[in-house]
């Protein structure tokens, strides 16, 4: 039985916001993963770590799919697609600081290679 | 007075995961914007406003500058760039969902072009 859920940026950004969840996802990059597996590093118990992958099911970024006993997790990446779609719009304002940066660092190296003292 | 906080991930994620949170951040992406203006699209009180603010300003993303009666917030992009980066790493799941689409749509495609009969 696979279990499909609604997502949206809202429930995308909420899921992410913990550290035991990223880490979670981080794990199912290497491959899908039992319930139990996933708990593992966290020294959680099997319901702590459910609950957590209730919410990353929600947010549609794992699926769950029961397997006579086993609980196997798969990671869904697109709801990040549309999260990182929504990021790239303020791309620009850390771009432009960055190259305000190294405009400036650029203009002490030109100086300090002219033998100007430098301010 | 220009007030700093410390952020992180999680603070970032949970600042985005509201949407008229989101629709501040758009409004500061085109220049610098007092309280009530922020709050006006959302019918939305000084106080409530205020308090999405601060949780925008804790995630490092606004800066409030106090100036006289006027509280005016700045959009602060860097730790956009963080989440950004974060997202990165999945950024090959969801391209090679798009890489195998595509090979799929080319070879319908190829197929309909030899007047194969389509499966």
């Amino acid at each position: 039985m696979v279990q499909h859920h609604t997502h949206s940026l809202d429930t995308v950004f909420h899921a992410l916001a913990d550290p035991t969840r990223r880490a979670m996802l981080r794990r199912l990059a290497d491959g899908e993963s039992g319930i139990g597996d996933l708990a593992a590093p966290f020294d959680m118990s099997f319901a702590g770590a459910s609950k957590h992958v209730r919410i990353l099911e929600r947010a549609g970024l794992v699926r769950r799919e029961v397997r006579g006993r086993t609980h196997v997790c798969t990671l869904e990446a697109a709801p990040l697609a549309e999260a990182d779609q929504w990021l790239n719009f303020y791309q620009r304002f850390w771009t432009e600081r960055l190259d305000a940066l190294e405009a400036i660092l650029k203009a002490e190296d030109a100086a300090k290679a002219k033998g100007e003292p430098k301010a």
